[in-house]
């Protein structure tokens, strides 16, 4: 809990609720006939309303992007370091939008809602969602908060992706687009290591085909290793080493299968924490989306000519030691954009914090993300 | 099954136990009364006793290291690109010794062993066995072969830690320490993927505290992950974009759970195999043993002091696209002993194959090994 709401907070924030009676078609091919959305708004829009700025969450993240739900709340929002007040994402110039996307597990329509068809929690008959249902489900919610093109789009990690197809399936609807720490696609690599994770919730015995509510359980073990993994791709290797080492938890080894190395104790602690707030059909959509993510493909592998229409001037953000989305994989959209001659700024960071590194108040990064920010900011009505 | 044995096969082959009596006393303070060794030879140990090599394996490998059991048996051991008539290991000139570590799972004592105290299998109750444990055990196999030193000791990863023990604690007993892929310790990345596969391996329903041989199963589905994600960190992100990339084995999206990536086929069938060739309790010794290796912790950390007394020349190998063993990891070899101006060849080898490439005939790798075996043949006894 905060003793006080810091000044550079967007300080106490309530979520909206939208309902959507308009039909979406997913990319899967099935329809959702209704379904919420949930989203938190900090600033104001202004009378022009071409001060808004759309943020796109990543895999774990949610609406809650800044400031606090309560004054109990013990942390604020997830991106609260880069939204408030004089922060690089200044509430004083813009309006911001933060939303669930579909098929999340914290108050929009996703597996632990009720399928009107059914009566039932959805469940793991929820329809696997994409990047571009996403995205189509954003602007929509666009419209009804009157808002005909964003002065930013703007996401790190799965939510650079959601930023990415905003500006291939949208170009007239964003005037900048801030892609932090993602990819134009997954490797292999990844691809692999979220294999693994959807094999863990998948073979609990807790997870009953994702029927689980309906057993009163949750994967609790499945969910666990799935974020102890996830941690591991999220840190550098050299950030682990600076943060843990070898040390070792009570200062010699004890010849058991108790905690001994300090990095065992926090991934321990974060995979269980994890446990209690999240979801597990939820991740395995989230997984799937992200394997999916892949823009080229429609264009024979061609980058460049999948963002041959974008209109949006880009600032693209990658991070020395993020060995998940590496700064190669950031510099194949910088130079597809280039060789479409469209506009994009590019900053790759020395950071030892690893793909985390877009989450962290890192200066070179947020004065670069302050500048950029300054600049749509002066284009924007009074 | 092979059709011919090839002609640089050290062909069929028959393991040998040898049972120890004589106590041995273990880091973690246990007495093993008496075990079993079971190891295999190749070559034939010459009239002064100075040919023979010691091969120490890593963590999913055993005695088995070259040739064929049968005529059905379909692929050869898992060093048999290294070992034979004319390769690097040349069998014509020396006699290598391969054996299953203590606390494996392929013959030697081990949880999946008879406990004589018991009459029942050992299951988690084996002691946790330590790489100082095993040159123990090994010194005790040479004994009985009438080895006095060996030509050389040769290990990969795992393996290669053994090396590096055999030349500080028995420095007089071997002369050319061979190590590959190695590091003088874990780091804490290292460390956390142990420790998630430990907590797959003890959170799966059939673990049953480690005594699931009593209940008939096996935790498969722990295993299975255990090894899809050994099977990430042994490959590269370059091996794997080459080998899969982005290739559907459907030539589609599916939208579903099931195997849709090429990568994910591989990896599923990686683990599954998996699950009926390995013990789950060696699996967690295994890990414990490279998670405590660490000859410079007596030292304060210093590794040169570590390695004050070595006598063995070293030749030490590293793969550029090693991400569980770094090339870095295997400088801090290589300047610890030239340090203490130990003899050391050090040889970083391009591949793009990841950890895994110890294994693979590499020409520079295989080159530069074949050359220093060679020498090490014109030191031995005709």
């Amino acid at each position: 809990m905060p003793e006080s709401i810091p000044v550079d907070s967007v300080g106490l924030v309530t979520p909206q609720t939208h309902h959507f009676d308009q039909p979406l078609t997913l990319d899967c091919g099935r329809v959702l006939a209704q379904y919420d959305l949930i989203y938190e708004t900090y600033g104001e829009l202004n009378a022009a309303a071409d001060n808004a700025i759309l943020i796109c969450h990543a895999l774990s993240g949610d609406h809650h992007a800044a400031g606090y739900h309560s004054m109990d709340e013990r942390k604020p929002g997830w991106w609260d370091s880069a939204i408030g007040p004089g922060k690089p994402i200044d509430t004083n110039r813009f309006f911001v939008v933060s939303l669930n996307n579909l098929g999340g597990c914290k108050g929009s329509t996703g597996p632990n809602t009720i399928n009107p068809d059914t009566g039932k929690l959805w469940g793991p008959d929820f329809p696997i969602v994409t990047v571009r249902d996403w995205v189509e489900s954003q602007a929509r919610l666009a419209n009804i908060l009157g808002i005909t093109q964003w002065a930013a789009v703007i996401g790190g990690s799965l939510g650079g992706m959601q930023v990415l197809q905003w500006a291939i399936d949208y170009p007239e609807r964003l005037r900048h687009a801030v892609v932090i720490a993602a990819a134009p696609n997954l490797t292999a690599q990844n691809i692999a290591f979220n294999e693994v994770v959807r094999q863990a919730l998948r073979s609990d015995p807790g997870f009953h085909e994702g029927r689980y509510a309906e057993h009163g359980v949750v994967p609790a073990h499945g969910l666990k290793i799935a974020r102890m993994l996830g941690h591991i791709t999220y840190l550098s290797d050299d950030a682990m080493r600076k943060k843990f080492g070898r040390e070792l938890r009570e200062g010699k080894i004890s010849f058991g299968f108790d905690v001994e190395f300090q990095v065992e104790s926090y991934l321990r602690y974060q995979g269980e924490s994890f446990v209690d707030r999240f979801d597990a059909n939820t991740y395995l959509l989230m997984t799937k989306a992200l394997d999916y993510f892949d823009p080229a493909a429609a264009h024979g592998g061609d980058l460049s000519a999948a963002l041959a229409h974008v209109q949006a001037r880009f600032l693209v953000v990658s991070f020395t030691s993020d060995w998940r989305f590496a700064p190669e994989r950031s510099r194949e959209i910088v130079k597809a954009l280039l060789d479409g001659d469209k506009p994009v700024s590019y900053a790759e960071v020395e950071a030892h914090h690893g793909h985390d590194a877009f989450l962290i108040p890192i200066p070179h990064y947020f004065d670069v993300f302050h500048s950029y920010m300054a600049l749509i900011a002066q284009e924007v009505s009074p």
